[in-house]
């Protein structure tokens, strides 16, 4: 079973993530892990904070050779604006002494975890809740999970995600429209999804909805507010029979649900048709059984990949939602947790649409859901292994 | 932690249940398990099996003198289909035998975990799939968590749910108008919801939605196809401060998400606004923070009462949508597995839409995660101790 | 991934387990599961308890024409004294009422967890405790066990015990004698060792030592007094590379000293040598390798099996003790924990030595923990498919 | 719940840990971890390794001005080794390249996780079965469980272990004389304990015995021998009522056995009298109960501070053995992994006796699951929250 644990603050001195139960024997390189880093740094609508940050994770251990061991992987990547920014960060996130002369912030923003921080751990400063659960934390679960993911690779499994609506600006037919524009480029992997959609500034497949999303974050920029939208992850070479029926707790959509909705800023998830399904009758919902070469096929998907549980071979359709970014130059109105005076929110520098680059993240985020259920139907403890009976299994 | 295990087949002698870990001292009955329980068998659009059932889960372990000891609390349920129903169930679920004079089922029906169960555990009858995948599990499911659900109700913590849409039917504008229905009843706490829309023979709270969706049910039953729709589930009371976003896993959310697709036939998951905040832009999404009475509170409840994974103290708003049923009189088309041949799916006896039982299912799924939550934010082991610090803590 | 629930009261009116994750396809029957039950119920040093018992579990779900489904186990066994015995059971231990005619005990026996109980559930009576703590618990994780144990059996892998001291009687020579005599009988599986120790009344495998034994209980009955002793679990079969080094909580060692240390009165546990290669210098403790038709051996197996948290191929080597039966003919001071005033412990029917029983207790709950490790291993949903992999293992 | 990761091998770049669950606002610094470390690193019996550690693990999230945040913890400590040593690790362990002039390690130790590792990995050479099974590994495990030690110790929690045995030296009675000498220490908390201990090279309480065992370890390292020994850890200040008898994985003793057999090189664990208790009668092991100045206390503590899973508020005792190190000056025969040719085991660097430096890891490894039991307990997100029920409770 992999699990992982990441730490690290968004103005600390670094982010540290240690991912565990990888087989022995991947072939892995930093190269690799920094693809998909700085995948999720690139992508319209983004603030200032981009040109401090140019990731790359370095490995500490687990990996010899450009191999895998099976020894736990632990994972660095350094701030740079701890260092380089004028905010004096060693300074404000010491970890010592007694932060005297840092001034507390005291006023939290809606849509953060500032004032549920402080409720919860009694903070007098809201700066701890705001440097954990930033968006910045999502770099080192990319990392973690490039792991899990090169794994999933190696085994012909790939994916791959697109924005389908940013604001007001979407497909016309959220199901039928993206089904023709996508599922044909799926016969050469999900991950031709990816690089078809990071060809677009905001990581959307269709040329025309992408420069009117551009616009649409031209006018909510300048008006001080910002926006969120809409996503869809393919993954493809899923083989049949992961996940269960049997207990709840052992159900793939279940399991990947939660990797999603415990994503920062994530408020909707659904599978295949998911909530369209709620609106059509069955008739038009369910996807008939063929057999073509051996094989069980579907004539459609409309399920997304996934029946009582368990894969059906057929490409994980997942679809979600990400709100608009909290932090917004127009201020709304909150209270200040010392004095209980109403106030203004504070601005701090932030992008005005954190979609096109979250697809990353979310891409990134089910792949260890996924790398697991392919372990527990193969087991092993190592890529021959596992190699030996996955192709005896085909 | 609490934690639970459900059993049992469909058409087996009964479902059972053990769940473990609910503290001592809590008052817990056999009825008012059943309240749930007979709630969970009402609603319109059922087929014929609903004469068979009346169920009521009997205590085994755990409870003396009608309060919890802290010990492991076992449930059964008979299915007295089992018995009773004309096609000789204990025959055809019998555990012992080599069961040579029943027939294998295997002709797999779309949309249920029929083929995927076959190609998981390499069955050669697909009925193993058909009995334990089925939604008669979801009784246990309610059993055990009506015990969690005492628990927070004891600290004044209710949930309650209600029909949003069914098939074409539903809101014209599914956050406004619901919010305009909904909050004001949740003064009272949000039993109050499901009692008023336990009133509706579809769950329904607005009576002229009822009555449309009813007739939605009736025409699609003519044509032998089903529906499935969309709900809404509130839960007041809830202290601010249960869940983190410290890591991924804690997030309040992400668990509330894998409970929820965590069950039959469920395709979609949100919190708040959900889908619906990926269209506005940032300053008509986030709620205001106010100050009344020495409390924090919200202008708002868009982000449906889960800030950065933490429970804000507003309500919980979790929304999603059912799939239609897959069992349908009119056939769809499928492959023997036997024959490899192209088939008709059989028919087999069931409801055109099971969304408004489903609601009970849900309301409970959840009960366990937030306990849990709860659990983790006071500690203790027996209710007469939580008691006193829940109180020291308000 | 293995895991089991068990709930009941001793005397209340039925054990109940569930067992979830067993693979589908095993040959499984309640005859099976009876055996070690019966054997469980088996030993010289046995109070009057035993004449009500003749344990036999039923199987509720999760088996099907004499195999295994996938599907959770539940399973039930009758308390026969619920009904039978003149207590009046049914009213002492009622889920429902006040139990306003049912008298509190107030007096706890030091060694259960009487005392403890109280003060961590807040319990006026110590009956819960009393009643969830006792060994008869242990019946249903026989029962549930059993069934990881044929999934083992199926493999190859054999459980067997017996007993090495009873009080002041015990080998002389503890780790040499007990080699002499036990290693001989493994090359036709560890299933020998149980077989040969069953025909002993105290379990042990040497007949004079039983007769000793015998006879030290006889003397501690008279005194009103009780015993514990040591005990040994072999297993064989076990292939290497189960368990690991890469994690402290993934070693095998630690995860089977958890199983047998969370089993009632069980003190102490050790692996292969234990404490006596604590005495000793290396080079007489470690096991040297060899290479012998093909494989790797041992020329010894000091270390018990387990080498850096993981299996060797050489049979386990698992050795305990049993702490004496707290309750005793003979008072010894207490307090009553209302009144606060001391107090002579209350009688009540209890065995002098349990240890001949727990033998089967102990081969049980190490099963799971096996089962587990082979399952990461080797992976898989049927036993065909695991069958398969296995033999290209081999 | 607390939970860590650790990560690093024995002369990789560094170790490095992740703790995760610590309430917010608990004081720490990185001397109160180095405290431990130094410690670790002290000892008679020590090989020249030592000379190039000198451990400190270095703060890189999680906490801000000497108190934690609530966020996960990220330590890290570099491998002096790595870069000074003369064996060229960077070579060695180089994470890139293909590893082609680095001879592979063919001949595995008996008594390490060489072979095993090879068997469970197919690795083709031993180097990352030696690097990650290392005892290296435990200074991370140490630092991580600092923290919790720190958060016990807040609670007036304390842990303290010493030495009982060196090969053929050792108490007595090692019951009684242990109990006589160390019990009127616990007054003053078992820091006592461990403060008095480290004052022996060998952390032996008793000066004739640490000579004894001083004298024993030079004669066996002039032989190219090792030796192992028995170790005793107390605990002082555990409240009654943590762990639990309701499940077997609820017990306390079971937790705290994982955690000591999940430590490289330990054989075996007793708590209280242990194995002893298998050699006497009921009348004299169990604990008589007394009533003192509104307390239940014991007359004696036979059972270790544990019955029926739960703490009983005496001090806890947990003793156990640890083996001779398996790397020895004098070779035992082994077998090349590649040629299949009987070889000698080639000398490494290593200490003849390591069990003083494992006290320290002993008394770490167990905080964590003490600290668990204590949450689970008293609940809480801060420190100051805790602080406050834990006033109210006491």
């Amino acid at each position: 079973m992999i699990r992982y644990l990441t730490a690290g603050e968004s103005h600390g001195p670094q982010l540290t993530g240690i991912i565990e139960g990888i087989p022995a024997g991947l072939p892995i390189t930093e190269d690799e892990i920094a693809l998909h880093l700085a995948r999720r740094q690139k992508g319209y609508g983004r603030g200032g904070r981009m040109a401090f940050e140019k990731d790359r994770a370095e490995i500490l251990s687990g990996v010899r050779f450009a191999r895998t061991t099976g020894a736990p992987i632990a994972l660095q990547m350094p701030n740079r604006a701890f260092e380089k920014d004028d905010a004096n960060w060693p300074k404000v996130m010491s970890k010592e002494g007694k932060g005297e002369d840092v001034d507390p912030i005291t006023v939290p923003r809606p849509g953060h975890a500032d004032l549920t921080g402080i409720q919860k751990y009694r903070y007098n400063d809201i700066r701890p809740a705001i440097e954990r659960s930033s968006a910045r934390e999502t770099a080192m679960r990319v990392a973690c999970s490039s792991i899990a993911r090169k794994f999933l690779k190696h085994f012909g499994i790939e994916i791959g995600g697109h924005v389908t609506r940013i604001g007001s600006v979407g497909y016309e037919r959220p199901w039928e429209d993206i089904r023709e524009l996508v599922d044909p480029m799926l016969s050469g992997g999900a991950e031709t999804v990816f690089r078809t959609a990071d060809e677009s500034e905001v990581r959307c497949l269709d040329e025309e909805l992408s420069q009117q999303m551009r616009d649409e974050i031209i006018v909510r920029r300048k008006e001080g507010s910002s926006l969120g939208g809409h996503w869809e992850i393919l993954v493809t070479g899923l083989p049949p029979g992961l996940g269960s029926f049997v207990h709840w707790d052992r159900k793939l959509d279940g399991q990947l649900a939660q990797a999603v909705m415990g994503t920062q800023a994530m408020k909707g998830v659904e599978i295949g048709q998911g909530f369209e399904a709620g609106r059509r009758h069955g008739q038009v919902v369910h996807d008939e059984i063929t057999y073509e070469d051996g094989d069980f096929k579907r004539r459609t998907n409309r399920m997304g990949g996934i029946e009582g549980g368990i894969s059906t071979g057929m490409p994980l359709i997942i679809r979600g939602v990400m709100k608009p970014i909290p932090t917004m130059l127009t201020p709304i109105s909150t209270i200040d947790i010392t004095s209980k005076e109403e106030k203004d929110t504070r601005y701090e520098r932030s992008d005005v649409c954190a979609l096109p680059r979250a697809i990353v993240v979310i891409e990134s985020v089910i792949a260890p859901v996924l790398a697991n259920a392919f372990l527990e139907k193969f087991g092993g403890d190592s890529i021959e292994e596992i190699e030996e009976r996955y192709q005896a299994h085909k």
